[in-house]
């Protein structure tokens, strides 16, 4: 390669990113170079913002700038309905749907033998916490479609049997499909059609 | 959007990078974050560094850290050939071939009617320049064979005609095709195969 060191660097780094090979890397610094002044540098600038400010919510696990976030500090959404998710881009999915009002509760990944993931490594005891102390009149089960995500689902629903209404997405999820990539109606169809376990 | 604003402004901005879309820039910065010390942070590091540092060389319009790229600067590339291509990412192409030994001239783009690019808007000047200074044996224009890559490889062609042999990539470059796209062998194919015009 005949690009300066930092380049190569930044080009393999970029590359390793989720959807982005070295062809599209490539293309990616070399349009940032091009546009140092409006890409590049805001950027990296925004970049070292959000590095700094970012955390995760002490209540719900969502991502957001303060200990916090904003839909836990939303006391509109205070309905008595926790979504729980399997991680923040399920979270963004449910929000770009609009359709639920309520709280969410991000679990960062699901129950997994081969993975060797219990329900400690999850944010599943913190649930049940929420569900003793706060007014929650039900749960959503908003889990993928999977295997692993069916099986923290049943785990879920075993520890907080007759505590509080439990539901789960029902219609429209396809067998397999993961809510990243379902569309805006889809989920909310789902949603709406949520069935009581 | 549940995100912060910084989040969701950062999500925007790699949107617009080239071959990433609203789902793969929500991926990316998700697992950017994830990744904060691995991933977010030493990126926006690299990021200001590449910013502060990048250059266009003087001489041949090459991307990197100084005044005189690395190829420029180069004594063992001082073959006589210069090899004349559309922008950085064509010339990054060829590098990657491994087969060309000699040194570039990135025009900066094609001379397009439509769009009002003349020869003064590319390096044409500085080419021509180049080759009445330098000891320069062979011209090699490795243009795409779009019709405007073509326009410009003739128009440059007439420039320097009876003042230096003038080749152009030959076999293996399909009609319309772009060098960036193709694969080391056909790029090395085309390069042994040159042609005299
Ligand atoms: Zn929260
Ligand atoms: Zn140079």
């Amino acid at each position: 390669m005949s690009s300066s060191g930092d380049i190569e660097a930044l080009i393999e780094m970029m590359a390793r990113l989720p959807g982005l090979g070295p062809r599209s890397a490539r293309r990616a610094v070399l349009q940032m170079i091009r546009k140092k002044e409006l890409m590049l540098i805001p950027l990296a600038d925004l970049m070292h913002h959000v590095g700094a400010s970012v955390r995760d919510c002490v209540e719900c696990g969502n991502i957001g700038s303060s200990t916090i976030c904003d839909i836990c500090a939303n006391e509109k959404r205070a309905t008595g309905e926790i979504c729980v998710v399997e991680d923040v881009a399920d979270l963004w999915a449910l929000e770009r749907s609009g359709v639920f009002r309520g709280r969410y509760h991000v679990l960062g990944g699901t129950l997994s033998a081969l993975d060797a993931v219990g329900p400690d490594e999850l944010r599943i005891p913190k649930l049940i916490q929420r569900v003793q102390d706060e007014a929650v009149s039900e749960v959503i089960l908003a889990l993928n479609a999977t295997v692993d995500g069916q099986t923290t689902a049943h785990y879920i629903a075993d520890q907080l049997e007759g505590r509080v209404r439990l539901t789960s997405l029902a219609q429209g999820v396809p067998i397999g499909g993961e809510l990243d990539y379902l569309d805006d109606g889809t989920i909310t169809a789902a949603l709406r059609a949520r069935k009581d376990l």
